[in-house]
């Protein structure tokens, strides 16, 4: 066991030369054409692309929602690119919420670290199902549905959420209706929501129209 | 030409044998057993069961939004069950309103037939795209983003959208936030909508909690 | 309503920037590489790559067949690459037919706009399925089986189809057997069909051989 | 050698209790409900699902094309249901052809294994490509295009074909045609064929209508 | 808060009655047909149906490898199936290694929680690719690639391993070969492994023949 | 049928120019980009393109194994990229042996051409099935498992092997563990064999480490 410490104590970095394509998978190159399934193979790579270490640290929670997403995703985390896969870090703070969102392109698989989370999501059918989560629960978000996490604790919570895509997508209601310069009126329209709510969120979230 | 009238004028409804199983598609047996991929198949099929005349009635546009959704999902119409693609018709009075929804299973390909409709999706970047669409013009929304459309015209509209899925799934926003039992005070964190607009939408649309 | 009109009369055109890709959709980059999932995914994209007006006009039905299909598939229509759907119009004089056709890549769901239209197809166990279709009505045809359309009325018709591909292709079965160079003796031993026929038809479609 | 010989002599065929479902693979139960990915799984499973000798003899050839194709599809060998994968054997007597035909549901690698065979396809552009092969030379088929294989030499031919899925379909050209009810006049408009030839066709291959 | 905190203290339990049925997702029903797509849908679904705790607990160490795998797959957590995804526990003692093995139908991504852990796998080139990971690291594992997690540390380590599948399957290379019936001459023939080799693991891992 | 034979005896070498882009299939640009759907696609297509004559000589078994496996994937035969399916050729000597081995990517189909072989593959749920195969026998072997094919006969054996992928992959047990720099003492954990059977392996197979 020491020695294998020792041994990884260091990356296994020996690379592979273009010569010999690697089928297994298909490391992303950020800088090469991006096409319908993901990025283009990287056709160098070691070991350091399929390790990553940006969700080691706790996110930054001094902000409006007291809370932060740190993804993983194929634009973060290139040895995702094709596999099906991605995954996340939440933090909340205590009163941190991770808002009404939906992933448009991935299903979501949540898992408890830390605290206690109030997590639910709405189905098509309009019912809604959410449910308090301690330490080691895991609950399941179907794609594209309407869904939300907020520490119900007393206490900082931590959770990983995984995806069934490399690029899930994430589209959070205020920032899409509020954040940009979608008019008003076409709001209002559209949400029945008062336009003097709709102006208070803009002002909030920087939206303009 | 006047023949093939006559001929057509009748279905054409030879049964399939249940001995000889077609394997080319999966008529939905809304009675059978569902999986992920879809309904299980019916066993002996006609034309009928490729046909569906449920569209081509102007929907009833006395309600609330002054527009109808007339859906051909797998539901309605067995015949797309796992065919990967499926139809419904929008109809938009003056000031009709089809409101901001998802399609959680599929992108859209809408097409309009008659009036003008004001007709946008926002990204999961937050960036709007909305335009003006004319008679025989068409719009594509990809999959699981939010969006809307809206009769721009002094006439009734009518619009026709497909999609990539027999099952899209319809999320409307309004309805998803306001029209069942999510406690007003999880809408509030989740959404920072006031209290007063959450209740008197609630009212609308008749929630509770 | 107006002012939604005044909004939408103008396309909203504000541009992403390649630094944030969006990774909801992939507009096809038409001068780019090619994939088997489709074109590379184009840097920038404005509004006007989700809307296409080019199935607004009548198809040009002075021809053979006294029918046009125009498609909106991803080389004409680049916003649905990726998305798994596409679109094309059906136009057809009176006495109009599409012929004898299949799609390899995908099912294909019609809905008739004007006038009464005799489709079908035939099964892979052979079978039979057509009827005549009137205003409104939909039906859909399994991926890659011989399908038809007939205008069976004595007006002009009008169709829209929608496809589960953004790339379905298009595989007419007389262009495919008699306007190429196909030589004329193995169409006759792979179809039984007469020499004579053959070449009275390769003369009518320009083929050779 | 000698002792595995004399082990394999006999089928490995411990059964699986139905207690501890395989999740590896899905043995089709040609009783049970079917859905759009295939058979339901057999609850219990021996080697003997995994293994099929039904293409071991030669097919009968003694036909009107002289030739035979005996597929292994999950119909005939439930093993392959569900894993994207089935086979099939192609015997060509001399003169022997497998006339125009289309996979619906699949693409198709063809390794000659006796013989010369012609063999070719059409593209949706309506290129035509076809090339004489020998024994253990291979060909593909892209899904869903017409193509066709003809005994070039003067001995009996025999090629193995694998498709992309269990269930590939087979739509024979002129099965389609003229071996159902497919009115005459059909027939006529959408393939600009001669009625005599369409008649004559029907009387051979015993089409009515 | 608090008052959220409240309510999800209990489980918003509302069932959705079979007459409405979910297309957004497909619980599974366990006791249904399976198919090649995953099990059939519940007809009646609550938020229970979305959640599991049974991750929650430290897997039991006291085994021959000081380890534990506790997963979340379709079968333990039908709320998965047909979602694309699934998860897992990992507990590894000091000394403990979850030995080589792979998943047959899923790529993997791993996230350390505590502890050190030695991970790598290896490529069908025969590249190796390992590194030691530290709380908070995540790694990817491609789909069906042999691979493995060994605490190269002194404390007892925790990671949460998630899958591109809820029916990723596992294949422990250990017990695919000396923990069944398979004939030691044939493991031998196939593995170049010494028969004494193969039966001292036969005799560690309860195999026969 | 002889003037057939005469027109294949020559390739039909008619171009496709890259300004009608073919959209039925990809041919694999071996020297374009390559993304996770495989490679880009060549602009310009021959019959040659689809057709491949490296598997029709015997492969050379004059190895450790006595016997040879010659691929027809993606890279040796760039026309079946994208459309999901490959093969191979597998010749084993009198006492040759497939060691056991996987395909990530790919469930396989094997014909017997020549000889007896003795084929059997290990589920996840640690059941073996094997059986002894015999001129024209076929044997499905589900993706992702451990599996082998052995001469089970007195003289040379012969088969083709069909993958559901253009990029099967291919990892040989032995290959993985003893022919690269894996350290033993990791094999060791993660196999529990001893170390002097793994270094007498990686004596043989050129593993260092």
């Amino acid at each position: 066991m020491h020695h294998c410490f020792k041994i990884c104590r260091f990356s296994h970095t020996e690379s592979v030369s273009s010569s010999s394509r690697e089928t297994d998978f298909c490391v992303g190159d950020l800088n090469g054409p991006v096409g319908p399934a993901g990025y283009s193979c990287k056709k160098t790579v070691t070991v350091n692309d399929f390790v990553y270490s940006g969700l080691a640290a706790t996110g930054n929670t001094s902000n409006l929602i007291k809370a932060a997403v740190t993804p993983a995703f194929s634009a973060q985390f290139p040895g995702v690119n094709g596999l099906g896969i991605s995954i996340a870090r939440l933090d909340l703070a205590v009163g941190g919420v991770i808002p009404m969102h939906t992933h448009p392109g991935a299903s979501e698989v949540l898992v408890v670290i830390q605290g206690t989370i109030c997590a639910g999501f709405i189905s098509s059918a309009n019912k809604v199902y959410f449910k308090s989560l301690n330490k080691g629960d895991i609950m399941v978000f179907p794609q594209g549905l309407l869904h939300f996490q907020i520490n119900a604790g007393k206490t900082q919570s931590l959770a990983f959420v995984s995806f069934s895509s490399p690029d899930p997508g994430l589209q959070i209601l205020d920032f899409a209706l509020f954040a940009n310069d979608l008019p008003t009126d076409i709001i209002e329209e559209t949400t029945f929501l008062d336009a003097a709510q709709i102006k208070k969120l803009k002002g909030v979230l920087g939206g303009t129209g």
